[in-house]
């Protein structure tokens, strides 16, 4: 049977400031990605996300982001790979405090040390070894087809092959800039049967016309927003109605 | 045969900034309290300190101060105990994340943290809750007599009386305020022998002539300094002449 | 003619995060404290926010807050007057920055700055000596009848006594404590008559029944909700409907 | 007669941070480029550093740098040149109003920010623009012959080119990339004669032997050691020895 993990980035409030539905996405999603502190998140905030995460029997992710909070983690920042590999240490152990009885599921770079890392083999590498040094079982989520995936071969730790219901492919598997037009698919409904022919098929069509390889093991999904939300819910009923099991990845 | 535990804090280097004499502090010391990145410290600084640590078989506690770097975590700040709790997990967390291998040794709050929860029951019962929610067998190490040490008993973990040699006492066992005559004692050796007295009766003389009862099972020294790295060898030196065991708290 | 100033935080957004609904509630203040980036507010949130309180004719504001993002300058710090008072001259700094053709009106603290300046003189008097070595043309905004006034007349500098509309208050001039019954006027319309009271009688009725001078030069109200917006109009409204002129102190 | 300004990084301590040789280098220089919060200092640095300079007849010039402390404003950030130009001016504000009575003399770009606008026009030209904006007089440093020069005189500020009395110059006039051999010149003799030679004939040869124009307005020199401090006074005394003008450029 055909199965796929839905992950979301939560807990992004910091002190005064609220940010996203949390309470409201959970239900949809099995994966929780949990901003710790760097670009998002106070260790309140990440006291709170877990156990609404643990209450609600989604797994425990990691997020770390670069030391941004003003630019919310997304301005790319030139960081040595072993500046990044203490950085992401420093930022799982963080998040594993506040679930002590609970191993955390995965780690997900985020924003722009995502970005980076897909395309930047050694940065990739350093974060997956930091990964591992803290936990061997733990699972990268990294943009399919990228460097992330090489990386986490490469070092020896399971991973979870990420997919974007949304966004345009180049060729080459990865996504096509958001400068660029067509990068983002403004269809519900044809992000939703592109997804399922992602998942049917292992295959996704580029944005030339394309036919390429894909291993969509987690799907990115938003709860920051009423639009965002109701994308989630039509995308998991599509994806029940099609007799795909939503559930997250278990490391074998 | 009477054992103690020499405890200092280390780590406290911040990107370009360097302060601290780590490495000659190091052979003379049982336990090193690591800074964690809120009051001093960022996680590159804190993977080395670990490192040289467990290369020179020194303990490894965590030093979760304030979220204050400017401050040096030694500005008191009205935290709400919630608040004080999930930041000391926080930091705890992120420690443990550099020494996947070794399980910490204890946690010992900083500056303004340490002295506010000494006098304050509420906020000093969260800080311990705090540390045995992330792990049961941490020890607190806190000031002799003081409410941390009221609320490590009711919380039920582990912990270590922590004495200063340089130190004038009240008759409440707390410290004498810097800002008083007499509160530090110059002459090195009169501390010395004030030490080993304390190890040895169980007991101190306060400022205003009294005896009161203690417990030292810790002594904290420092290595920010040349005459600091003389005290502590010259104290070291005394301790061991004196047939006591300079070593690490076993928790039992 | 009776006068009063309507002041008002604006300007606490912060990268990803909004705050306030600034848009709406300028129309009706006369008075902006803008939030300078220690607290609250970043660069480009403060350019933005000088723009519009410019382009609405109101006064401008620096709202310098203590060095702490996470509690929004809300937690009360010890903090050296000489820090504060260095804190304070650089946040009036950078805001004067962003509006170099526009003198800047006023000073309030933020938080818990505020409330403490108002209880501690020296704290007061070198927040004030800050504000008169920047610019002595530049008035203070402090609680009537506080240190903070007390402070402002002896440094020489001018200042605003500020009242608060749905605040009860001590015999000795003080805001009654939120934690005690009674210190909050719920009744907007009480709220609104035992202001224009104070501003036709210069008077007040304390809580236990006295009555006590007050000079209420302006008035705080909040933008950050759609209650506090309603009772800025409601205020508003009642104060030019009683003939009293709702402008901005003009330094004599 | 020849004049050239000496110009040095100051006020780089940080709390409880100590970094530079502030006291000694201050004799032998002209312009102080001081540190104003985001990558060193700190507001009471900054007051101190700015007394310090205007007491030994130092120019005072801000030195603004990238959000990032831990790296000290030396990685390199992608960010908006819009929300550069505020950090700039933020920056430029906040450390005027620790020199009330003496106008700013010039901006001087830290680190990673001056050397991406060294090389990209549109980062260089909003630079630019926010100076001007907070002040038309103020005078831009920046490297000779770079994008910071041409954006300068497109927005219409004065500027000071700036030579680098130990770094090679590639063909276009940019600094040799440190990582290629060659890049510094370690025999200071050769670096002093080799800037002499530079404000003599206003040419420079290049590391591929090529000569090229070079407009020596300002050289600049470090104090953050002992080593560099000797070069300071070396260079000084050889100026002076050769009958050149070791003085602050003055605005037209």
């Amino acid at each position: 049977m055909t199965q796929v993990d839905l992950n979301c980035d939560l807990g992004e409030s910091f002190g005064r400031y609220t940010l996203g539905l949390d309470d409201q996405v959970i239900p949809y999603i099995t994966s929780a990605n949990i901003a710790c502190g760097f670009h998002a998140g106070d260790p309140e905030v990440m006291q709170h996300t877990v156990d609404l995460a643990v209450a609600s029997h989604v797994q425990l992710g990691a997020h770390p982001g670069l030391p941004d909070l003003q630019g919310f983690g997304r301005r790319p920042m030139k960081i040595a790979p072993d500046a990044a590999k203490a950085d992401v240490k420093y930022q799982i152990g963080a998040l594993q405090a506040f679930a002590p009885t609970h191993r955390l599921h995965h780690v997900k770079p985020h924003g722009a040390l995502y970005n980076m890392a897909a395309k930047d083999y050694d940065l990739a590498y350093k974060i997956c070894e930091g990964i591992k040094e803290v936990d061997p079982q733990l699972m990268l989520v990294g943009l399919a087809n990228s460097e992330l995936i090489r990386a986490a071969k490469a070092v020896g730790i399971p991973y979870e092959q990420e997919v974007f219901a949304d966004r345009a492919y180049e060729a080459d598997g990865s996504l096509v800039s958001r400068s660029k037009p067509g990068a983002v698919i403004e269809d519900s409904q044809v992000a939703v049967d592109r997804t399922i022919k992602m998942l049917q098929t292992h295959q996704v069509t580029t944005i030339d016309g394309q036919v390429i390889s894909i291993q969509p093991d987690t799907i990115c999904v938003h709860g920051d927003g009423v639009k965002a939300l109701a994308f989630v819910k039509q995308i998991h009923q599509a994806l029940t109605a099609q007799g795909i099991d939503v559930a997250a990845t278990q490391v074998k």
